[in-house]
């Protein structure tokens, strides 16, 4: 079969960083090698600096970033316990509806899309919720949310947080700025192919989780001991078979950042979406994500009036090999989304992307 | 950091086919691409026939096989149902706990570790259960069970199986047997690194499915429009971001299964399991697995007295570069397990674990 390379302009998986895509050819290692835990341990170490925390329990899960939501919820949600998740776009909903699966009466403070958190309205929506989620960074939206407000005046609440499309793309603070759990993806801003989701969780919210989750893949208590994280290498004990070859190609997409450097890299994604953003207003279409909350990463612009959402997705596609992605839920006909995340935030990505456009929107 | 190449003779992953390796060179697609549609279409396909079933609902999961066997019963166990679980070794045991979450009424059938299952004590356990699982190839013991034989008197219930030791390694034939529910692991037999779970379900199951199961990850009526088992290509609905470089991996692994033909795939992992049983015999090693139930893909044998296991086992790995697996459990340290899987099914392969035991044990 015939694979095409594109240019990877959605909302996700960008393209890899060359390092994490080399790293697929070296040879496999088995899951208790002690090579393979030294790795694991690297990677841990350097999930932290993108995190921005000193977490011990900090991991990548052997599956995709939605997965890490499910594990987010699953181990600190008590039956009966109130969660308020401020909804400003799909993921948000989505953490509705895996909250509630794990048993929670959920709040949800619904906003207009396009629009970040209000963090007032979350804050108050409740007296004294058990867990507070949001999303970081929305997808769906090209929307940033103040996470750092949320955390100031969370009180007892757990703080739990979606970092999907805000890793190393966007500052984080994740002990800064009060973050109690937190999950994100691979195939965004940090530049290696979708399947692991890295994710933190503090001793605050370790101490108060779930003893025997809904599920046993996802259960933190089981995890804790296969990654050594409170006990060192010495004492893994078998949990589940790692996914050795993504967590090597996300070792070096990792090593690839922190060799920038996290400050430079955000620097990057921040230039990138703004000359794209200028490009984009320049030719007269209108951005959708609110001003002074748009992500560089992600930039949501709406269709033009007269102008067939999907043709020009295709033309992009089989004449230009870019992906760009259509919109979510009620906007899917109505605003592209266009990424340009880890290797893609360059300014020749912006260029390429720009031409094509005026190519195909001409 | 450098990677040393080991030969992964332990109980999973094993040293990937090449082709799965150079798969993972290709081009990153998007998880919506009409190119990685196909691509998953296609393996899908492949998926069915190593499966031994036409069954619609066939896919790669986008997790480990860990997550296949919690996939397996979230959707499946409607709280309070009566489980017969068949229990002679560690993933039999694993069941229990994950069916006992999703709320089941667990009745575990136990059996002596080393075991095959006995078909007529477990289908004599309950009346009437919801469901009956079983493992057809126990990863732990290296012991392979009559799964037709549970099959063929299931009654009403639904017959749940773990294959992910047996698939592509020996016989296996889901719709003839009467599994209704499987699942399975990509790094064993079928030679591609761990990070999906090949699944499947018949009608029979899925219309018995739980409506909103306790996972939204592992949701299969959420999956299903996403991977367009029913709807075809046209279909798709976002659900998970596809882990797509595994998938494409996995692709080719299925590809040079199936190019070589199942039987002879499977003849060739008896002969490579036949080859080390009676090399390890000859050298007066004694084999814990049951006689005639005996693995070719994974053999247990038990470490002489008076031998240390893990010195053996570090030896092997500094000195040849082997890795050979512990026992499981109460067997931690008393047996070995000899993995010879996908592209290590072979005479060579064979030769190179005698030799290394013979300088080891010298």
């Amino acid at each position: 079969m015939e694979i095409p390379h594109r240019h990877l302009f959605g909302p996700g998986p960008t393209n890899p960083y060359p390092g994490a895509t080399a790293a697929f050819a070296d040879p496999l290692l088995g899951h208790l090698d002690p090579v393979f835990l030294e790795l694991m341990d690297e990677t841990c170490a350097m999930l932290r600096q993108v995190w921005g925390t000193d977490n011990a329990r900090t991991i990548p899960l052997s599956a995709t970033g939605s997965a890490g939501m499910e594990a987010a919820f699953v181990n600190t949600v008590h039956e009966g316990d109130v969660v308020v998740v401020a909804v400003n776009g799909l993921f948000g909903q989505r953490m509705c509806d895996v909250a509630a699966r794990c048993g929670a009466e959920v709040v949800p403070v619904e906003h207009e899309w396009g629009q970040p958190v209000d963090v007032d309205r979350v804050l108050s929506a409740q007296p004294s919720p058990a867990i507070i989620a949001a999303v970081h960074a929305e997808t769906s939206t090209g929307v940033r949310s103040d996470i750092a407000a949320l955390g100031a005046d969370k009180g007892d609440a757990l703080l739990l947080v979606d970092a999907v499309t805000s890793i190393a793309g966007i500052e984080l603070r994740a002990d800064d700025w009060g973050i109690d759990v937190g999950y994100a993806g691979t195939q965004k801003c940090i530049g290696v192919a979708p399947g692991l989701a890295p994710f933190t969780i503090n001793d605050r919210a370790f101490e108060r989780r779930v003893e025997k989750p809904r599920s046993w893949y996802l259960d933190l208590g089981l995890l804790g001991g296969y990654v050594g994280e409170a006990s060192g290498s010495g004492g893994r004990t078998y949990h589940h078979t790692a996914p050795t070859a993504m967590v090597a190609s996300l070792h070096a997409g990792l090593a690839r950042i922190l060799d920038e450097g996290l400050p430079a890299v955000w620097e990057r994604h921040a230039a990138a979406g703004k000359l794209l953003q200028d490009g984009l207003e320049e030719r007269g279409l209108e951005l959708f994500a609110a001003e002074g909350h748009r992500l560089p990463e992600l930039t949501t612009v709406k269709v033009p009036d007269g102008v067939d959402s999907a043709t020009v997705r295709k033309a992009l596609l089989e004449k230009h090999s870019i992906e760009i992605g259509a919109g979510a839920g009620a906007y899917a006909s109505s605003v592209w989304r266009i990424g340009l995340m880890g290797p893609n935030a360059t300014p020749e990505s912006v260029e390429l992307i720009l031409a094509a456009l005026d190519d195909v929107l001409a």
